[in-house]
């Protein structure tokens, strides 16, 4: 569909109708069924970021390169889907699209999380290094699984300004072996996902789904845009009800508030922009579509700030709480506590900045 | 001097000698022994916070009010002289000025430690319950203090929001704790210098400086605008040092970095602010002499700004090494070290938000 590069000014919007919207759902049909192709043929491995998988550090849950980008792509097809079907529901068959989108959603779900619990365990590395005051560069954040429970690594070099403490080599061997762990369940599970009668049914509705849309009687003739509209009038109203002003004044320590309460994680006040993250991608893809019809605006750059912004957001939110339910693990020295706490702390502070540069892009977008 | 508010426009600089120094310092020693007056009279004690007086919780340690503002009057007086003594040092007879700065500073410093662990104490308590998602009011900031080491208070009223975990009410009765035996022994020695016959001498020469100021031989001529201006100049050149592009950034996260390296606190990266808060100090004091004279504009409230900025720094900066430092009291629980963790980086971010807060006064001053 990129390849089409229409003059959106020559093409109303009224134009766009189901037909559109079945061209673009072949189009992400035809993209998974490719990424699966891709991803059997390269190994079947569902997580690992390439950084890892470069340094050579992925072990048994990592995979190729190629392998990590299919599984990708294969997610990425997956929520593009799952959102046209709940997006431009009126326009297609109602019982084919409300079997369909649960599959779908548990799928990119299943299949995202491996990549998720080692993308955590990074930035928490990263974090802790750059903490402890050492010159670490992104690929080698794993130092500290090197050094294991035993304390400091004697053999780093000493121009190595700020070595490690015994509680940050503690902390670091904590999180990699809780989130290690969780990733490899999660890398079970996905391979166990691939395998089973549900995904294959959820392939087989992807084949189908490629050469044949269930369109609703109605949807060949029914306009996308106001649909669409209607997205973006969602996402709207979630913007506007998000603390706005607040986020706006840097530093208003708001983010780390309950950060000691006994309240389980995850911290309510992030649920309002978790749901923003998501409504705007739903907007992002309705656009997406659209803008496939030749009916829309070119990329805006605006949104995609706005969404990488959200999606720190919520890695740094569950970064957080993966640090605080590190820090109740039984038995854990002081130091390992207080390096967690430290770390904790950084992470929601990281929470805070997400919704400063997110309310810095909504407000004031680049020219 | 204050009451004279001449206009700054009839009277060129150049015009204010040795004789407005003099005068100026004649005024700030009469401050000074009022204040000792009052201080004796009111019983002679040396810190406490108004806040704490009121709520009735100062104990052994605080006075009453108008004590407090006596000592506070005192040290303001001693700073003033002690400064314009520096900035003017050619005015004044040497051997006078060289012998009576580093009492004026022993002065000051040992009557302003106890003020400073209250002050401290307070500041880390208030965070503490902040951060725990309760709701305390500035002046009740004590709580902890009623909890002791056995655990959250069960009394607590249920609507007492995120009420306080284990790991916060320790956490408070240890800084509570070390703080305030650091504020008794403060004290301590406040009473002690106070009665010492090295404060005495002090007192002597201030009175003597109340009705004579021994001027060097040119001083009586000698324009003081010159020596003002290159006290702004230091205070210039010190705040060009200073990381401002960095610090302009919001959420730059730099205070945090070192946050749990193994070198003791301080964090050196806070000297070129603190030397800068100093500067500053000195820079609005000599401006002080200046307007004293009427040569000079009415006070800058973007120096009084970027000082309380400056302040808000020390205070965090000093407030997050003593919750370091209480996380290295041994046989802490680790609910404990992980709650001192969190609190340590949020007076990092605290310091951090202040060097903004600075960067923003001093880059765009209102109009």
């Amino acid at each position: 569909m990129a390849q089409r590069h229409p003059d959106p000014t020559d093409t109303p919007a009224a134009t766009a109708t189901g037909d559109a919207l079945a061209d673009y759902l072949r189009a992400q049909a035809t993209e998974f069924l490719r990424a699966l192709r891709l991803h059997r043929e390269t190994g079947g491995h569902t997580g690992g970021g390439p950084a890892r998988a470069r340094a050579g550090t992925g072990g048994h849950a990592g995979g190729t390169e190629e392998c990590v980008d299919a599984a990708r792509a294969l997610r990425r097809s997956a929520r593009r889907i799952s959102a046209s079907l709940h997006t431009f529901r009126p326009l297609l068959d109602p019982d084919w699209s409300e079997e369909m989108r649960p599959e779908l959603a548990w799928l990119s779900g299943t299949l995202g999380l491996e990549h998720a619990y080692e993308a955590r365990l990074e930035r928490l590395l990263l974090a802790l290094h750059r903490l402890s005051g050492a010159a670490v560069l992104p690929g080698r954040a794993a130092a500290p699984a090197t050094v294991g429970g035993a304390g400091p690594d004697r053999s780093a070099p000493a121009a190595d300004r700020g070595a490690l403490t015994v509680g940050v080599a503690k902390a670091g061997a904590l999180l990699e072996r809780q989130l290690t762990l969780a990733r490899t369940r999660a890398h079970s599970t996905a391979l166990q996902a691939l395998g089973s009668a549900r995904f294959h049914a959820v392939a087989d509705k992807v084949a189908l789904l490629a050469s044949e849309v269930p369109l609703a009687p109605a949807g060949r003739t029914t306009a996308l845009h106001t649909l669409a509209a209607a997205a973006e009038e969602r996402l709207t109203d979630a913007v506007t009800a998000l603390p706005l002003i607040t986020a706006g004044h840097p530093y208003n320590a708001e983010a780390l508030v309950h950060g000691l309460s006994p309240e389980p994680s995850p911290h309510p006040q992030d649920g309002p922009w978790h749901q923003v993250r998501l409504l705007l991608r739903l907007h992002r893809y309705a656009h997406e579509v659209l803008r496939g019809a030749g009916t829309a605006a070119p990329v805006d750059v605006r949104l995609l700030s706005a969404g990488q912004a959200l999606n720190r957001h919520r890695d740094a939110s569950e970064a957080a709480a993966a640090a605080a339910q590190a820090a109740r693990t039984p038995r854990i020295t002081p130091a390992t506590a207080y390096a967690l706490g430290v770390l904790h702390a950084d992470q929601r502070h990281e929470v805070e900045a997400a919704r400063f540069a997110f309310q810095q892009t909504w407000q004031h977008p680049t020219p």
